[in-house]
């Protein structure tokens, strides 16, 4: 095992690497490389790109628990949460993340991604039916990918769609929808979506993502939004890195899906738990929002005004089912020099093109934050407006 | 979208969900209901179930990293790497993580698993071949399952099984294994594995998640151990979660793999950045094992003297062929038994069973530790001897 020589064939000049130069040279040409930005610390920027919706990532409470359990817990979990890595801090947060949404349980993961993958795979099986709506997030569609189940992508938003999928597998199927959808923020007509499913002894999973924090009573999230919260057919997923300013994902729901997944679910049980700082960090968000439910509706009137603000200045923005706003673009090349203006203009928003969105359909994101103070609105979409393309302009 | 009493019917009796009861039952009348440890952050335990194996965990000068970071930075990254969430932290952990492992260039992701996602996905097609070891760790397989290329699974360590795979399928190939398997802590032929590989036109992935700061001069791994750190067609992943004691995942190689991830990984584009505090963790454990190689040494020492003092008694352990001691029991309850008297004698063991391992092949885990001194080596040795059910002892 000790440094050697080394002293086999030289490579092949031809490898599986080599598409790989053939594919940057194609993305260069078609304008879709990123070169995403490197964010200083003491940049001067107002950050609308982020998920950052109530302003507390860095929330001095939040900076504050996360940096306290650095210190008390170390750096990270140490191990899978099945081995080592479940601390009280983990469980605090399970049962107070719960609570603050009205469900039976909860688990926490080290990513919304791995919650989305340890949901999907580990409550389909192969006589399972998966019926995903076609905006769905990569996470989802990860997971869909890795079940063994069959699985049916239906128009976006078509619960009608839906239905005609459902119907078919009665009693084995699982409705995959997020709440708020995350580039342009339009949400799902989720009582609809429990109707059918309920109709055909379905599951229903939410991705609320971007939801906790912003929807419901307090920013309880979308199962309080639809009063959903004690419903035995429905499992949610959040994430603890948007409105609650940290990192990590969990799963919401009934209490024998929570313990099937703690279990089973091979993200939960092969990755090293979320470290203590995330944790703590979330946790303490969460206690803030607990003490202070002003936040979630002032997120929603900041998004409500920005819309305004945007539409009366001739930027056609979608108009925000929640806190993210999407502006339909076109041209990957022209969303990339619109969001690189906003940006000298000391605003950055979030620009979304191919593969992340069909060709075509670049658009840019603008998530609204609950401390962004009034006249800053005004400000943003006065930056927008004078930096917009020509074209875009209504 | 404000809250509203909820008139639709009431959930069908039967779900998708009553299976999980059943599940259940079986589970626990099989004895393998999992119920693991809440850690209290005072607890006195010598905790040998981790991978903590350099003790940086718990480091100062790491959680002092960890801290400041989470107040300067704040809790999380804020987005997605591509959007908003890389900060200057994350590309200087990534350029020293480079510099430490030797390779061209490396990027961060929130997790290990993540990483292994990506890297398979990312590097394969419809006409690659996936050559993995049946004892690859869960997110190598779910990689495997992810990708739309043919996947041969190979016996374990059987490179000449891997020769006849990727013989069919010249330049379309990815052979994929771990340096140290994650629970019997056994490490794989990597040079030959690279020679077939060579001779097929395939490339290698090496998962080094166990092989960082234990394998190679002063802990730069597997591909320092086997002079491949420049190799044109060598990928290695790590975690940041054990011997460098934070959290997180790294793909490591060739500047063109890790720009052709950037781009288009899906786990890295659309997942949240890793949280500042876990990459300022992960950069200050680098720093500490850059300044003090002997830790790596020493947590071999460790592993070998923990390997002499059980086998002196009797107690069948493996020969580690890095940090990481497996002892073979065979029943589940018979292990978790045994664990349990470890625990209570003030020694944690990692202890796996079924569906982790095939039935019947549960086992005991131990990882050494860089922090351990001389006289536990001893005491740990005495603990698992006195509380080895009879039928294990040789």
């Amino acid at each position: 095992m000790a440094p050697s020589t080394f002293p086999t064939e030289p490579p092949d000049p031809r490898t599986v690497f080599d598409r790989l130069d053939r594919e940057a040279e194609r993305r260069e040409a078609d304008g879709l490389t990123r070169r995403p930005p490197v964010r200083s610390a003491e940049e001067d920027v107002l950050d609308l790109a982020g998920n950052d919706y109530l302003g507390l990532t860095n929330h001095r409470a939040v900076t504050d628990a996360a940096a306290s359990a650095a210190r008390r817990w170390g750096a990270g979990a140490g191990g899978s949460r099945l081995v080592t890595g479940t601390t009280e801090l983990h469980t605090e947060l399970e049962d107070e993340l719960a609570e603050f949404c009205g469900t039976e349980s909860a688990l926490v993961f080290s990513s919304g991604y791995t919650a989305n993958l340890a949901v999907i795979t580990a409550l389909s099986g192969r006589n399972s039916l998966l019926v995903s709506d076609s905006h769905n997030h990569a996470s989802l569609i990860d997971g869909c990918r890795l079940s063994r189940a069959e699985v049916r992508v239906v128009a976006h938003l078509d619960t009608r769609a839906a239905e005609a999928e459902l119907v078919r597998r009665p009693h084995e199927g699982l409705l995959l929808t997020e709440s708020v959808f995350s580039v342009d923020g339009d949400t799902a007509p989720l009582r609809e979506a429990l109707r059918v499913c309920r109709a055909n002894g379905a599951a229903l999973l939410i991705d609320d993502a971007h939801g906790l924090g912003v929807l419901g009573e307090g920013g309880a999230g979308a199962l309080a939004a639809f009063d959903m919260r004690t419903a035995p057919d429905v499992v949610a997923t959040v994430t603890l890195s948007k409105a609650l300013g940290a990192q990590g994902g969990a799963v919401l729901g009934p209490r024998r899906v929570i313990e099937h997944l703690r279990q089973s679910a091979r993200t939960f049980v092969f990755d090293t738990g979320l470290a203590p700082a995330a944790a703590a960090g979330a946790l303490a968000a969460l206690r803030v929002l607990w003490g202070d439910p002003r936040r979630c509706s002032r997120v929603r009137e900041v998004a409500e005004g920005l819309y305004r603000e945007l539409v009366r200045r001739g930027v056609p923005a979608t108009r925000p089912g929640a806190a993210v706003l999407g502006i339909p673009v076109g041209e990957a090349n022209t969303a990339v020099d619109w969001a690189a203006e906003c940006l000298r203009r000391g605003v950055r928003v979030g620009c979304f093109r191919p593969p992340s969105v069909p060709d075509g359909s670049a658009r840019l994101r603008l998530t609204a934050r609950a401390d962004l103070p009034p006249g800053r609105i005004t400000e943003v979409a006065a930056v927008l407006a004078a930096s917009a393309p020509e074209e875009v302009l209504g």
